[in-house]
């Protein structure tokens, strides 16, 4: 019962919610299952074409300056990130690797490296070069 | 009152709902501010910052064979997968791109550029070279 | 006879004759043939040893601005600069590319592609974007 | 006079002798200053361009097994290892870095690290994972 309220809630306020991981990995997943390129996304292979595409959004800033970088929200750009991310997602899902729990985890790993007091103070890590 | 209900909703049902891309953007702006490191985050930066990490991830796989990178799931990945998405989130949020929105409308692209069946039949984007 | 004075040439000049990209290739050969080290070096993980050089490049950089990154001839980054060219090398021997020729080629097929009057009246190639 | 001879031998032998790394970077540093291009060519930027043709060569990769890469010397591949040698000389012209040095130098370093004896019996770089 309470799961399908907990569905019919899922449904009305989805929109509100952010983005569903798992439902986009499924897509990506029926999307090269129906193409027959499963055989070509060993996780090997994922990490070069991840590569390949943020080494594209490398190409889109490589002559700006920060100051012009932080204003170029170009249709260019966005499909750039969309690919990185659609990459990301699928060797995430090929490899059985929760990216969510992952990500909180690192920011729970970043904050005990970080501290903030040392971390200001300091600097340390971008001035350690 | 609606607005009140939808608050409820989601923070008794958040687990199933996927990930609250925005929820980690703001936790990671705040991560930065505490520490002074906006200053840094330029998007320009924030590119270098990403390829870096995809650089790790590169440095991981480099040796194995495709075989050997299906069961690859080490925490030292997990990890890397999780810089990966937090330079990505951080870029897309300093340049106002809804991630989410340039994924699904990405897809589409993709479903267009390659329909299932001529896709499957010359399997045109794999065998160009 | 011409041969031996040539050897004997070379010996006597090699150091204002640059660098023998070949007898470094050689030496690299050996010295993954020593270490049964060959059996890694195919042309695909080449490329992957590479990228992950390259973004340990990008991690010395990341954080500098362009003005900073001027005057950085670190040890580190000098070491990154020879393990890019090493691989690069070792890749292009694997490959049977000759680099100095390709070289050499793409230098004319680039002056083709930006003529000087071309290039320095409009910058197609920076302002495109 | 020894100097002149130097000069008429060099131009006689030069194609046994290897590239001549200093002429191609001076070659390069022409280019650039021709197109008034050398305002973008700040070593950040540079790294980022080399990075760019870095994921154009695991574009070209990415989908080949480890087999089908020791056969793909095509013409594309090896005008993007040109690219990479390009933006590396330059960078390293840049940052005022004598490559030639620095990559003996690294062999040096990495034959202390990586013994004979010791890399073939465990192999310890490729096995660490």
């Amino acid at each position: 019962m309470l799961d399908i309220l907990r569905t019919h809630i899922v449904r009305l306020f989805f929109v509100d919610f952010g983005m569903d991981i798992k439902e986009i990995q499924d897509k990506l997943a029926k999307f090269a299952e129906e193409r027959d390129w499963d055989q070509f996304h060993s996780p090997k292979n994922l990490v070069m074409a991840l590569t390949s595409e943020v080494g594209e959004l490398n190409d889109l800033f490589q002559w700006l300056t920060e100051e012009q970088s932080k204003n170029s929200d170009t249709d260019e750009i966005r499909q750039e990130l969309a690919d990185i991310f659609i990459y990301l997602l699928r060797l995430a899902d090929k490899l059985d690797i929760d990216i969510e729990d992952a990500v909180r985890e690192k920011i729970e790993i970043n904050a005990k490296k970080y501290p903030v007091d040392l971390a200001k103070g300091n600097a340390i890590k971008y001035n350690k070069r």
